[in-house]
């Protein structure tokens, strides 16, 4: 269900669903800008809280949880603190027990991403750690935000 | 230009500057809050967001730089994604390069800091590292938020 | 039980017990140097690897976690990636349920400390939080790192 | 210059550098294992270290300045704090002005990875930005660890 990255730079009208993204003083490195491993964290947090804010989905304490099993980014331009990001967030694929998120940054009033990429995540047993089946409740916000068509 | 808290505990009403701080996923840690390092990453931002976005400030490429000498946090109730927290930011002390915050972080609609702490910073010369006057315009940034009284 | 720093400057021979902290490449910020948030996750290390790996104590699992009330840090000089640090750990203060360790991080063949704080942690029951007494094995790992004499 | 994964999963003959990796007590998320953001700083810093201390190439100051443009990880196994772990990095394709490592992260006596990942770096002047060749102190460090065969 991996299979890295079907387009090639991804644009706001890809997505319906968009989180804003406050930058952090730290996430800027020796280079002035936002270090590559900050926007897995800005990546990251989109999901989950589309998950446990907008679908009310515990994904904490509940008894299935999503694990990362593959996640990419490709960097387009750079960004920097103090900018506040948009992130759009959208389902590419939904199975059984798994998705894949796609996943973009911009600027505001950009149409080209500055940044995309995208998650796999496998929901797993909270004690078992085995793959099972993403329960109803999180199964139908994630069909909210599947990708109109496959983008490309 | 140290020597720790002052107060008890913060309060709303110490404060006239606030920012918005959202968490993110990571910032969680294994008790399921937000790790006691973050809140520095918290406390940080706000005062780099209020220099440069508010006062236009140019801490990166500006001849003078703040350069953070002593921090410390008093932790009072437990903080957790997906929360989204208010940052109350006020100058405590204001040197001829020193400035002394005082921050906390609140829940909404809470009178009382969910913690609270402060930053003494040192504005130094970018090439000598040399402590040097704040410059002007910093300097009306920094006194438009100086805290009414002494806090206590 | 808290009451900030007691002496200028954190010097080699204040410890007895040391850990190895290397720097990582985002620890570093648009300065050039580790950001100021980042010494607290080294400290943070120190104290939870001395927990876990040299006395075995349990903190994630056991029935009484620490959690920190207070911390607070000097930076004497700064520090920069790819540098690995050496952090000294004592404890300072040992109460029923409350430590306090003193932490300092040093450069190599350096006698002064480059950066020196302290943590006041609380043991809590794990389902209450309220304060337990700290546990027989963690309690005896503490009183092994207890520093000589009051530093100052 | 991209496209993803070539292997099924990296195992530990396909490297000859290493470079330990000790987890920090933050690095846990709130499922007690090491969150997915941070495998990205492990990476990061394994190449930084490799380019910079075994090799003693100038990546802050220097003329040439490499910046990541795509990369990527695959996770196989949890990891958590304490553990200590093993960076194998390798060079997979060398270009004029960019280069693609491959990169695992082992548990000590394991011959499978946890987790394995790629990262796309591109050769930059520190002025215009531009793609400029890499510098030959540089090309000839990133030769030395070029991967055998091609994996798969």
């Amino acid at each position: 269900m991996s299979t890295a990255f079907t387009k090639t730079r991804a644009v706001r009208d890809d997505f319906h669903y968009f989180l804003s993204v406050p930058t952090r003083w730290m996430d800027n490195d020796v280079y002035g800008h936002v270090n590559n491993v900050v926007y897995y964290a800005y990546f990251d947090t989109a999901i989950c809280r589309y998950l446990m804010v907008e679908a009310e989905v515990d994904i904490i304490g509940g008894p299935v949880l999503p694990f990362t099993v593959e996640n990419g980014c490709r960097y387009h331009r750079s960004l920097a603190f103090p900018q506040v990001l948009e992130a759009g967030l959208g389902v590419a694929r939904l199975g059984r027990s798994s998705v894949r998120y796609e996943i973009a940054l911009f600027l505001q009033d950009q149409r080209d991403a500055a940044a995309d990429g995208y998650f796999v995540d496998v929901f797993v047993d909270r004690d078992t750690h085995r793959s099972a089946p993403i329960p109803p409740k999180a199964r139908a916000a994630l069909e909210r935000i599947i990708l109109d068509r496959r983008r490309g």
